[in-house]
């Protein structure tokens, strides 16, 4: 058995393989069988003494049951540390009960897999009213990893317009926005947003007059329905902006909404691969071997214990 | 806050309410909200000291996810006990690890429900290697009740030939297929069934002679795929049975199989509605209700602690 390995869920193969190949480690996928009656059978490669499980948890059911059988077929056959890797986390938007008798899915997916793993490893999770990545998994250890660094990468190799403003939609984005703006040496401005429904924002800008006849890059992180990118590429054009790209972290909207995004004025968007999705053009792998770097020492792989 | 409420999902409540009415306790429909990134939102009702949360797991990883959920709102809103009413239960039979790396799906789903859940009551639950029913669950009451009595009930008041013959598709079936002919007074036989692969068995019978000009009620726990009973009528037909109708406990096969069923000479199958499908036609409410009565218990509800 060698000390580390790469496993990962089918829906993200594509994305462990560069992984695997930084870290120099081996790379298993993990089969997933799915039955005719809705039941899967998940089929593990040989456990290593660290498992570092790739499985980013975009549609995220059927995958957090995956994960859980995947789990336990490795520490059955001898995985004495398991590392979740998921550069989307579901369920973290979900934080409080905003209704009577709704769930918090945030408390019930932390606690589940801070029971199933030991380290939980993931890019710009959306927290909101929780403090940091720690409280959502009691216990393990966890690490919130900002794709700005990546972003910016990816970007200074792209022809950026030296006049670019970079822009976020709301109050909440300004410290990655001005993180991704003094990366690229240009300025930045946020949004304020107000919701007024599952799909109808309000965006504003304090000084529209900053942007007429420049370029704008517009940031978000979680990208579902489109409402505020929509909404913020209009009030950008209503403010004379000469052109609008977007780049986004989590490619959460079906495919087909790309359409949407052009109508409204957005004349490019690209997105990290943390979702599978047509925008992708920012890997990631680099941003994760640094995080995980740690674990393919060989002091840490002899010295876990659970 | 009343004593004992039953709480159900929504794929189940049609098979809940007549429970709760016979119970004469309060029934509240579970709200479950799809959004399009593939994450649900749960909303459970008022929570009473005793819940009974009823959700059959055919199709199970969504609802399992869902299950967890509307148990976080429930504890956290007042329920100190809770009671899952799975008349299907799932990945039962995934019991071992057939090939190197499988996952025990049964271990993984019996501990996360015993984390969640007070008691489990099932139906008929297709345990093989596993002893009982409490193996399953470390640690909380569980029962596995039969069908047998409800599926007689139901026979009982239909017209049955006074020559027919009862018949299960293995060895295994023999516990409940003599128990359902004693119940209605008729004789029985099993075939012995070898599983030449997922959906390919081979069907013998020891006394074929038996059932030469004789209607036949062949009796199954479980139909996925079909292929047993199948090979059971063609081997009966063989035989010169006179008529064969079905009886099945969970019918998890595609409600378009049917007509490969009927094809094979099978003239009518009932099943009970532990899963909803257009075969249904032995309701369980009057077996659960027996199972439950205790919760209703007034000593029962005051004495609960967690």
């Amino acid at each position: 058995m060698s000390g580390v390995a790469i496993q990962s869920l089918p829906a993200s193969t594509a994305q462990a393989r560069p992984l695997a190949a930084r870290l120099n480690v081996p790379m298993h996928d993990i089969a997933l069988h799915r039955f005719p009656d809705g039941e899967i059978r998940v089929t593990a490669g040989p456990a290593s003494p660290t498992t570092i499980l790739y499985a980013s948890l975009d549609q995220p059911n059927e995958k957090i049951v995956a994960l859980l059988f995947a789990a336990e077929a490795l520490r059955r056959n001898g995985a004495r540390r398991l590392v979740l890797v998921a550069p989307y986390l579901c369920y973290m938007r979900q934080d409080t009960a905003f209704h009577e008798g709704e769930a918090v899915s945030q408390t019930v997916i932390g606690k589940l897999l801070a029971a199933t793993v030991d380290r939980v490893v993931t890019v710009d999770a959306h927290l909101h009213r929780t403090p940091d990545i720690a409280s959502v998994f009691p216990g393990i250890e966890a690490d919130n990893l900002s794709a700005m660094p990546a972003i910016a990468d990816a970007l200074k190799t792209a022809e950026l317009a030296p006049d670019t403003i970079v822009v976020g939609p709301d109050s909440e984005s300004r410290p990655w926005v001005s993180e991704l703006a003094s990366r690229l040496g240009v300025p930045h401005d946020v949004a304020s947003k107000t919701r007024r429904g599952d799909r109808s924002v309000d965006v504003r800008f304090s000084e529209p007059a900053l942007f007429a006849g420049r370029p704008v890059l517009l940031v978000d992180d979680i990208v579902s329905s489109g409402g505020t990118l929509v909404a913020c590429a209009r009030a950008l054009i209503d403010a004379g902006a000469a052109a609008i790209d977007a780049v986004i972290v989590h490619a959460l909207f079906p495919a087909d909404m790309t359409r949407t995004l052009s109508a409204a004025g957005i004349r490019s968007i690209r997105s990290t691969n943390s979702v599978p999705h047509p925008t992708n053009a920012i890997p990631l792998d680099g941003l994760l071997a640094s995080a995980l770097r740690n674990e393919t020492r060989a002091d840490r792989v002899v010295e876990t214990r659970r």
